[in-house]
Order: C-alpha cells, then structure tokens, then sequence
C-alpha cells in the first residue's frame, strides 16, 4: 500500500540472501501466496508486458529476485529452475567470495570464477538480470566482460559520493555503462 | 529409440521415489537438459495439447512425475512450485506410511492424513494429476473421496489377477471409476 502511494511501478523482491536451492523454494512459495493473497495491490511479474499491465491496472509488479547465487548451489541448472519459477534477477555474490566469484568486502577478490562464467552464460541464455551491487570490482569488471547482454548495479552509489566497499569507482560504472548496463 | 520405435505416444518419467524438495529440483533439471538435448525424440509435455503435437511430430511426450509426495516435504506450497517446473502426476505414497498417508506395504494403513487433504486439494487446484499406484487401500478410498477430479492407479494390477499388496481389491477400483477414474 505504500509503494502505491508512492507511486513505485514495480520492485524487486529479494527471495534469497545466504538461503541455498530448498529454503529459497519456500521463500519464492511465500511470494507467491502473498501475491494470491494481495492480487488487488501487487502483480508477479515476469516480463516487461507484465510490469506495464501492472502500472496500466494500478498494481505494483513484483520482480522476484535473489541477492546472491547461493540458490542455484554448485549446479548452474538451477538457473533454468528458477527462471521457471519467476525469478529474473540474481546478485552473482553478497559481500564474501562464493563459488561464482569475489564480494564487496573480500581482502582479495578472486574475480569471476570458472562457475561463474557457467552461471551467466546460463543467465544469458534464460534470460535473467546479472545484479552486481554487491560484488566485488574485480569479479564486476570480469562478469561486464563475460555477459552477451548487459548487467546492473541495481542497488550501489558512486565511490566519489561516498567512499564505501558497498559503493563502484568509475572504473566499473564506465566499463558497465560502455556495454549498455544500468 | 525404443519407445518411439513400440509407437509409445508418452511416458510418466519419475523424478523422485524417496527424493526431498532439493535432490528433486536436480533429478527435474536433469530432465530439462535431456529433453533438451534429445529433442529429436522426446518433448516435455505439462498439457494434453502438448502430448497431440507431440504425436504429430513423431516424438515422445514425457510427462515429469513423483512416485511420491516426499518432493513437497512437509509444506503443500511445494505442489504449485513443482507444478510450475512441469510436474504433472505424483503419488501420494510410495510402499510406506509418510505425512500424506499410509502405503501398500504398511501393516497398518493410517488412511489419508489432514496434510495428505490438504496436499490433494491444492493438486487438484493446480491441476497436478493424484496417483494411487503403492497407496494402501485405505488412503485409496479417502482420496478417491476428497479429490475433486478423477484420480489415477497408473501402474497396479487387481487382485483377483494377483493377490499382491501392489494391486488393487475391487472395492478400490469401483470407487475409482465410479468418481470417473482410469
């Protein structure tokens, strides 16, 4: 009701943080009850038609998303699952390294890993959004190189405002904004 | 090969016999990707239309199935999440007791549990066909009873054939075909 008020189109709705494949499927599950539950006030959405059906019909679309990679485990078919199942938006890493690469608040980043370039070749081909806001530079200017479609920085600020590990240099804004990312 | 060669029109794959949520999305994934790979011969199929054009086209229509409930653990909001991946058929119980109901094998059939109520309407909601197969008699007899579409015995034979706990009493396939039943 408050999105509504406030006028928000559509939100991603993060379904995962540390959770692995089985207690994301409960968390997807509960989205999907909550949207059932509130079809007058929000809409699942999976494609762009959906979300400009929501703001046609007053609704807020839900975009379910995950902040980090530990839903697909270590087998990168679990991708099409959850693309199956809505998901399409996933944060490759969530502050510290995984299997797929380096975070935000790793010493040392790994870059993108051998997994990683698995899981966004993967990503391309379903059609899912690579977020990298909390991902380390090192693995964001790797997985801007290795991704066929463009990636976002869904949730960061510029370094030059405030110097965070959270935050991107420009380094990485511009290598994102040359191949056509957000 | 072999089933297109007998002028088998499709086929219920079994995705998990003992399998939990997590091992299930694996054995399912692994269907998509066999699919995939062998889409010469077979096809996934989640409706009857799909398994015609199937026909039409010469392939196999392989319709993904549980032999038993353990992929929706102990939460019925997993029967809509494997219904969106493709899952069409499960069994409420296979050999012995479970949270649904009791089994072929049981020395003392608990019949169909409140979950096991609870798991059949939301099946029948969804549209994910209820099989009997190695369900004990009396579970068979409750969920003829609760569903509110026709259930299936796809793999048992009748008694009066065989006197085997795996096959059915005629008192369990009236009841069945008198609710419309194959």
């Amino acid at each position: 009701e408050e999105l509504r008020a406030g006028g928000v189109t559509g939100v991603n709705a993060t379904c995962a943080v540390w959770d692995g494949p089985a207690d994301t499927l409960g968390a997807v599950a509960q989205w999907y009850q909550l949207a059932a539950d509130n079809d007058d006030i929000v809409t699942l959405a999976e494609t762009s038609e959906d979300i400009r059906n929501a703001k046609r019909d007053n609704r807020i679309a839900v975009l379910l998303g995950f902040q980090n990679s530990s839903p697909f485990g270590d087998d990168y078919r679990m991708v099409e699952i959850f693309h199956r199942l809505g998901v399409r938006v996933a944060q490759l890493t969530y502050n510290i390294q995984n299997l797929a690469g380096g975070a935000c608040y790793d010493e040392h980043d790994s870059g993108l890993t051998a997994f990683g370039r698995i899981m966004i070749a993967e990503m391309n081909r379903v059609g899912m959004l690579v977020d990298l806001s909390h991902v380390g530079n090192r693995t964001c200017l790797d997985a801007i190189d290795a991704s066929r479609t463009p990636v976002a920085i869904t949730h960061s600020n510029p370094t030059w405002f405030v110097d965070s590990p959270r935050n991107k240099p420009d380094e990485v804004i511009d290598a994102l904004a040359a191949r056509g990312g957000v």
